[in-house]
């Protein structure tokens, strides 16, 4: 099902919707995910007793209206009378079932439904901060966890089932020492393990989990239930799409039965024929890392998220580049191109090239269009600093400021969003986009309420070489027409913020991709987050190239020198973690498709830029060599 | 000591310096706080293993260094062979105790440092995230924690001494299952408790350390040093001070020696004399808890952050309103007055009464002054949106926009904040700031990209009273004369952004402080959340202003029948969880206060706004029997 976080008196009526369908189809059982009745990512509303008090009624008429079906079912279960480690009424993240208007499993365990062993705590995760675990509970009622692992036992058609219910992290147990599905099935009997999840899309995400689960069926010889929600949630800074995929594992861990990605919808398998079926019904799963899964992701995330904080109409600025152009064309692919406007907000610098390649993007859209230029305001501002007067107020001095060439980039930028975009947006009756890559984000090549600003970065979690794949793909496999001009895909990427900056004599960005794209993704997503001292260590390995995944032979092309090679490492690291963080801070909400995304999965401190001990006695003894 | 968070350098050349100066004076053993070399709020950075060796580096140094003192010293304690649940290397929150070049206290524990027992995981903690606690630990071995938790036996002047050493949470155990310091002094012998922590200042936090110190103090009959940090550290949204406050506790509880908040300083402390010390040696210890401490935070946070940004000149939109003149205060309390800039910005919707104002403000601080108009600039971008025709690409149509009444105050805000204050700060060489109170980030009074923008909102966690009471404070008790005019003070709040909004006939902002502070609290300060529900309920208890804690007699005063009463509190709660959240999501970091502060304090998802059945209840029995 579609779970729409916070709103548990609509996801009660899917849920009731749907048991109803199931009964009509003669279903026994049914499943619906994790905290399927609050949502799952709340940020702090889990503080306010009411909406407490409010889910524990929605799903107490759920249980209600069990009668005939046993529902299972995530919720938040609460003990009044206790508390959590924050001092609040005590909270589970637990799992309920359902059957004949009352709760089953009390009989072996003190409450009335399951609660989740193990809180994830990294990336965006924060399970900690709100929910009382299984081990904290054993712990307090001085028994071995394990005693507390005990499958629900429910009476369908006259016959004993014993359910071994499971949330999300309880099957991700690799990292852990407790292994939840291992431990249960060495308790007691269980005759279906049952995994209900709140499990966002990443990546692979869904390939990796088919590994881990797998294994840990094959391993017990219990078929298993991996029942995912669809819809998005968000934490604020970063929105996360969840694509269900739910599945049935039977006793050999072979995936039987399955839900196409992102897609809600009551699917009904037989326990003979899917659960506990042989070889001859395994199903091969698709995978989920390439381009059109990202494609899929972004414009399922998208439509949700319009949807969601009820915007109907957007504003791009499009300015002939890749990135603007890729936005639009999602955009297109979600609303009406009649409530999608390009405005291309051209001054001196930008070429005739880049202004045609908008129009030409725009014609091929078919959406609204309109030009705006801005040198005359960008102009007039800038005037306006050189000669206002400045008071000294202590002294009676008058001064002047003036404005740089540097400073006029930033004007530009901040001219075309906060001035134009902002405001054609707001009478248009909708918001306007914000077109930075991650690669941008990175080390925040964008200027704050400029080219950063918008109410949403689709692209934020991409880097540069994945916004060209998805424009190829795009190209070749949505439209199957050229609706992203081929030059804009050639031509080298650049801000045409001065005349430093022109595109039609190569000039661009100060970003290498092909290089830096890796060097970034080093520093961001690798496991053990890559620092100078690292990249450092493996450049004078030679495994630089390799331990990035870079193309081999570009280092060498693009540093002459040692020298050279240090210079850009500690420009490109100070920024990251300097500037980079600052202008994060105030960025929009990214809609996440990797496995780390910027936002509330990347926490960071507005730090000074910080070089190791080790790294500066390296570049001590490779400078002094050289 | 003041740990710089993230420069494990500089906070080991701090605790060397201050170790020759103990050594000097004679002292036995030095004190420093929790993780006082890699610093406490630090993000993700936890997970740069170069960073981790690199600490761990630096407090091998101390080790070495600490031959005739003893050092009990916190930093991360890592264990390369394990892993922690997320699978990375283990970490653990860690207190050393080194002598003679070595650590103490393997003989009763597994590790050659102590580890902390209970992880915050409310507010802006996520000790979870990052590090391991001792009860999973003893979860690990099979061991009871009880067994663990036992002292570090070093020898002083060939005695035996042994230290209860704690961190952080350790002492404030009041909300958990576990109380590691009576745990501790039941197993064994402890002559001194130390504990070592990393607490950020809030309103009233000291008042109830000592209360809650105190108290198990008593009970264990044990004496205990508190030992804190000073200096700032952020989590990116939100900035926190560290006041220090250091204090000496006898073993009846009483405070008999401490460090002056916020600063950073060598205590010498006599075993005798203080810590062993009766009665006759207590101290009365200051309050915190009003607006001299506010004042006192705000400073000092201040010029620690604009220190640390490496910041020296700030631009202040000045509107002639009281909070931009209270930023103006504080900012020419930490800088040079010649490097902060007052920027008066009028349009045709500002009166001569407050440009008059904040001529004078102006004046009475002594610093830069300038006066940039902003209306020619407005009205050319209107009739740059009104004029500009949009095609639309599929039909051939052309149309065209219109600029409503409420789009021009946006259109104003913006123009003054990302057209002129942040090229000014550009060109100026420094920042601008964001003049944004609590109660106008709580429902989004503001406008994104417009006066929500700035490097730092420092008064983002004072509500509007607050900040009128820091205006009386400045001219009373900090200039002594009457710096903020006082008809700034007396002045209807408004944004002077049409004529609905004159301040000379009265008019101002929607918000009625007086009661809104308050409601405004309710929902995000109080302990239990309060919702439309509670506040319904309350109001219709007649237990409204009591609970909120509003001026009695107000609320039939504002609201003269329950519908006007209800339309209010949605249309705020609305905001509060709809628009407010998108627009703090792309807010500047926040000085943190009060016990709840937005940013990482207070995590949010960009939901719909909800009611819960019981309201919508409430809500229909009151309309209906009206």
């Amino acid at each position: 099902m579609e779970v729409i976080p916070g709103r548990p008196d609509l996801n009660t009526r899917t849920m009731e919707q749907m048991m109803g369908q199931a009964k009509e189809k003669g279903a026994q059982i049914i499943l619906f995910p994790e905290l399927c009745i609050p949502g799952y990512l709340l940020g702090d509303t889990w503080e306010q007793q009411a909406y407490l008090r409010d889910c524990e009624a929605w799903g107490t008429r759920i249980v209600r209206e069990s009668s005939g079906i046993c529902v299972v079912f995530g919720n938040v279960g609460i003990d009044w009378d206790k508390t959590g480690d924050d001092g609040r009424v005590r909270k589970y993240n637990a799992c309920f079932v359902a059957k004949d208007g009352k709760l089953w499993g009390e009989d072996n365990f003190p409450y009335p439904f399951r609660i989740k062993t193990l809180h994830p705590n990294y990336r965006e995760f924060d399970d900690s901060r709100h929910f009382f675990s299984l081990p904290q509970l054993a712990l307090e009622l001085g028994k071995p966890v394990e005693q507390l692992l005990q499958p629900v036992q429910v009476t369908i058609e006259g016959q004993p089932v014993r359910l071994g219910c499971l949330l999300c992290e309880d099957g991700w147990s690799d990292d852990y020492a407790l292994k939840p599905m291992a431990l249960m099935s060495q308790n007691s009997p269980v005759d279906i393990f049952i995994n209900i999840s709140s499990s966002p899309f990443t990546l692979g995400k869904n390939n990796k989990r088919n590994r881990v689960f797998s294994q840990q069926v094959k391993e017990t010889g219990i078929p298993l239930i991996y029942l995912n929600s669809t819809g998005i949630q968000n934490n604020g800074k970063t929105v996360y799409t969840f694509d269900g995929f739910s599945s049935v594992y039977n006793p050999a861990g072979e995936v039987t039965a399955f839900c196409p990605a992102f897609s809600a919808q009551l699917a009904c398998v037989d326990f003979d024929h899917h659960v506990q079926s042989g070889s001859q019904n395994i199903l091969s799963v698709p995978d989920d890392w390439d381009i059109s899964n990202i494609y899929q992701a972004l414009t399922y995330g998208l439509k949700h998220f319009l949807h969601a904080i009820g915007m109907q109409k957007v504003v791009i600025g499009i300015s002939g580049g890749i990135d603007s152009a890729v936005n639009a064309c999602l955009y297109t692919q979600v609303l009406d191109p009649a409530h999608v406007m390009l405005v291309n907000m051209p001054s001196i610098y930008n070429s005739e090239t880049t202004k045609d390649l908008a129009g030409q993007l725009g014609n091929n859209l078919g959406c609204l269009y309109t030009i705006v230029p801005i040198q005359e305001a960008v102009e007039y501002t800038i005037q306006q600093i050189n000669q206002s007067p400045i008071h000294n107020r202590q002294s009676g001095e008058i001064s002047h400021l003036s404005v740089s060439s540097f400073v006029t980039e930033n004007i530009q930028a901040r001219d075309r969003s906060a001035r134009i975009l902002a405001g054609l947006a707001a009478s248009f009756g909708g918001g306007f986009t914000c077109n930075a890559n991650k690669s941008e984000l990175t080390v925040g090549y964008s200027t704050l309420y400029g080219d950063q600003a918008g109410f949403l970065a689709a692209l934020g979690d991409l880097w540069k070489h994945q916004v060209y794949a998805l424009a190829r793909y795009l190209n070749e496999q949505i439209y199957h027409r050229e609706v992203i001009p081929q030059k804009m895909i050639d031509l080298v990427p650049s801000a045409e913020l001065s005349f430093d900056q022109a595109v039609d004599e190569g000039k661009g960005d100060p970003i290498q991709y092909p290089y830096h794209d890796y060097l970034f993704r080093a520093f961001m997503e690798h496991w053990n987050r890559a620092t100078p001292e690292d990249i450092l260590t493996w450049y004078l390995d030679g495994t630089l190239e390799e331990k990035i995944g870079c193309r081999s032979g570009l280092v060498k092309n693009l540093f002459p020198h040692h020298k050279a090679f240090i210079e850009d490492l500690e420009r490109w690291w100070k920024l990251y973690t300097g500037m980079g963080v600052a202008k994060r801070i105030q960025a929009p909400p990214i809609l996440a498709v990797s496995r780390r995304a910027y936002g509330f999965d990347h926490r960071e401190a507005q730090n000074a830029p910080y070089f190791t001990a080790k790294y500066l006695e390296m570049k001590k003894a490779l400078i002094n060599g050289q």
